[in-house]
């Protein structure tokens, strides 16, 4: 026990979820999704007022975080379906096959067990949809694990009243009691005795490479490690060919233009990266989509903090490309950003890897190659991205399987058409690409596989009846 | 490209499997099914003169090595069958929903590539199935991975027969071209280069606790770090209710000598903890098991290292406990280990971290509980293995759940009846448990599931018809 009086009220939530957790890794399916369609209820009910909040909060439009809590609200009601139907996991069941070894075997049942408390960092980015009942929250309550969530400081008045809402659902079922507990406390230290907390079983992030990178060298350095499933970043490279330009090159570029600095471009999947052939086509494509980020109606970014990493890392871009598309000042007089635009050589790109780190924010740097195979090579240089995009791959010809093939050694979402940001939530979805992108490119944190983070498959062998039912 | 030799020589195994890579990710499952029934054949072939060579350099027994031989081919086969039949990943599809985010979304395929190159420490305690043609090493041939196997030093003349028949295999058609390559090399230094290498995507170990864990570090020290799939050591504790010795104790006590001393109790799954309540019934038990002990022809351990670790660590055992039963001396003039059998009061085990070390090779401690309670906390002491066995556990009632609750947050497999060693290569396995059983416990190295430590999934979204012959 800590002497530390914010770290004391760290303990104090843990060993709520952990009570909590006894009774929940072996609640019905029914409670699970009845808790989970409650909690979706609340936020609805509460839809004006909590938009409110996090308008003041984030300085993000209204319309996007209403949009951002229908899909919360979807969140939950659609894992609370995948709970009822069964569909988070499978267990693969081999009956006795009589016999000597190694054909002959014992009955096995092979299913799974919840980990226990699951530590949630709430994401700046998403304060409703990656915050206090958010996807990484429902996907651990859903497979009966409770969350002990550490609050954003970006948006602490929300993550209260967030989690006023999840409290009123609590306290309607005995059952319920310290499934969602909230941590909050400024600096790292709460984070940090959240994560080196003994019982605490597994940590999921959202945030900067260097805090998530930070934190997951603290959960590898306790005594017994746990699995730190964090999302650190990622530049989201688009490749567009020339047939892609051939025709509706105007549109895709304005569709571009609005990923790229949507929301102030403070999406992970945002693009960063643009990359095309050299010649006129491409030109003209750059200025169409200079021309579209100039439209962009911006806004204030998340935090200072933000705010500042973003100037320096557009300072960054303009002194490593060859010429900026961008206007300056990057930031307005008021703090708004302005979108940035960079232009270089493919082999400044491969050889820099300060041009290959994220700028979070609304800018993109343009890699001008000189053929398909130096478009490959561009993509193999970014080691890890969630999502690659690949416009006007339209036949199966050997230019475009070398590109998917890097595309596919990069990235955890391949898009051949559209833009990556908007990330839908459905059973086939995975959100998660090689470092640094993700800690560990095997999980997802978006789609019905985002549970299976929470979930550790055990083996009955030769078991009674009876012992199925403590396993759910 | 290092300066040393044998680091040289690393590197130059590793660049044939990157080259390999890019030819067997794209490999048809006729071709990858072939390929696995070669290397069974090709050991099949050679069943006499390789069990000779492992009978000399480890010292365990012809049918113990026999048996272990025909798992091996059997497990090649095994994976051979589910490439064919497409059983060791699946795929989710969702089609094109038309209307707005959250419920309207584009076409998506969740799919799966290999990861890349994987390296692979071979075991010093199954030089057939966990070795160069092993388990690691089939589980990832069958996704696409190429692997370069570190030779473990208890058995180099075995690992380089065995690789030569991989090398005839690998010579009869262009696309097998170096796919298993071998790393040897004394000391820790190539083992080292091996999981520092740029090109390896991922690492498989079976060994010590203190060996992995050093393999673990360096493999999250990298700059981009890759996963480590360890097993680094598991006590497998055994509990036996009353009710198992009502009748049938001694066959019990026999089968479970045969499992703690069987090939010198040189398995991950061997038992080292039996749990009970004090009383007269366990009493006779341990008098049984001790005599059962005794008969077990035990013989030379697998590497000089071995042996000494097993000895400071019954004498650790006979200092922390209160009695042993275990004649003395422990190791004869020979080298041969004497069975260990040594008792200890459940709360003595509970309060020592030493008592729940795990000591490789055939001793046993015996833990005496006053309660069902008592053991479920025994248990929980223990926080990771391999297995947990529970005898005695016929009635659905609650001193039973507590127990096998307990059995579940600590265990990965759960017995209810036979002994944990020998471990059968099902779809339904799961071997791997908490930490330090497994450095990941959401994965096994026996098994179908095996394979998925080697499969990455990946999206593609609104993609084209060619794309999908671009991932297998």
């Amino acid at each position: 026990m800590s002497t530390n009086l914010n770290l004391q009220a760290v303990d104090a939530v843990v060993a709520r979820a952990v009570l909590a957790f006894d009774r929940w890794k072996l609640a019905s399916a029914q409670s699970r999704a009845d808790f989970l369609n409650e909690l979706a209820h609340g936020l609805e009910w509460s839809r004006d007022p909590l938009v409110d909040i996090a308008m003041t909060e984030t300085s993000l439009g209204k319309d996007r975080l209403g949009g951002e809590l229908t899909r919360t609200v979807f969140q939950l009601k659609h894992f609370a379906d995948k709970v009822l139907a069964g569909r988070l996991s499978a267990d693969v069941e081999n009956e006795v096959v009589a016999g000597p070894p190694p054909a002959g075997h014992p009955h096995l049942l092979r299913t799974h067990v919840p980990v226990g408390v699951v530590a949630v960092f709430a994401a700046s980015n998403f304060p409703f949809a990656f915050s206090v009942l958010g996807g990484d929250t429902v996907s651990a309550l859903a497979v009966g694990c409770p969350v002990v969530v550490k609050v954003h400081p970006g948006h602490p008045r929300l993550s209260r009243a967030v989690q006023a809402i999840a409290q009123g659902v609590m306290d309607s079922r005995p059952e319920w009691e310290g499934l969602v507990g909230l941590v909050e406390g400024a600096g790292f230290e709460s984070g940090v005795h959240l994560v080196e907390h003994p019982q605490v079983a597994a940590v999921s992030f959202t945030g900067s490479l260097a805090g998530g990178r930070a934190l997951w060298k603290i959960a590898n350095a306790r005594e017994v490690p746990i699995p730190f499933y964090g999302e650190l970043g990622s530049i989201n490279p688009v490749v567009v060919l020339p047939s892609a330009l051939e025709q509706g090159g105007g549109e895709r570029a304005a569709a571009l233009a609005a990923s790229i600095a949507g929301s102030s471009g403070q999406f992970c999947t945002s693009p960063g990266v643009l990359i095309g052939l050299k010649g006129p086509a491409m030109d003209t494509f750059v200025q169409s989509l200079a021309a579209g980020l100039s439209q962009q109606a911006t806004h204030r970014m998340l935090t200072e903090g933000i705010e500042r990493s973003f100037a320096a890392g557009v300072e960054r871009l303009g002194r490593l490309t060859e010429r900026g598309v961008s206007p300056v000042p990057v930031l307005d007089p008021s703090g708004v950003p302005k979108p940035g635009l960079f232009v270089t050589d493919a082999q400044r790109f491969v050889d820099s890897h300060e041009l290959r780190e994220e700028v979070f924010g609304p800018s993109c740097v343009v890699v001008l190659a000189d053929s398909p195979a130096q478009i490959a090579e561009v993509l193999l240089s970014v080691t890890g991205s969630l999502t690659v995009t690949l416009w006007g791959l339209h036949g199966d010809d050997p230019a475009h399987h070398r590109i998917l093939d890097a595309a596919l050694r990069i990235g955890g979402r391949i898009l051949f058409d559209g833009v990556p940001t908007g990330v839908a939530v459905t059973e086939s979805q995975h959100h998660g690409g090689p470092w640094p992108s993700s800690t560990n490119a095997l999980f997802t944190s978006v789609g019905d596989a985002s549970s299976a983070r929470f979930l550790r498959p055990v083996v009955l062998q030769s078991f009674p009846a009876w012992a199925r039912a403590r396993v759910r």
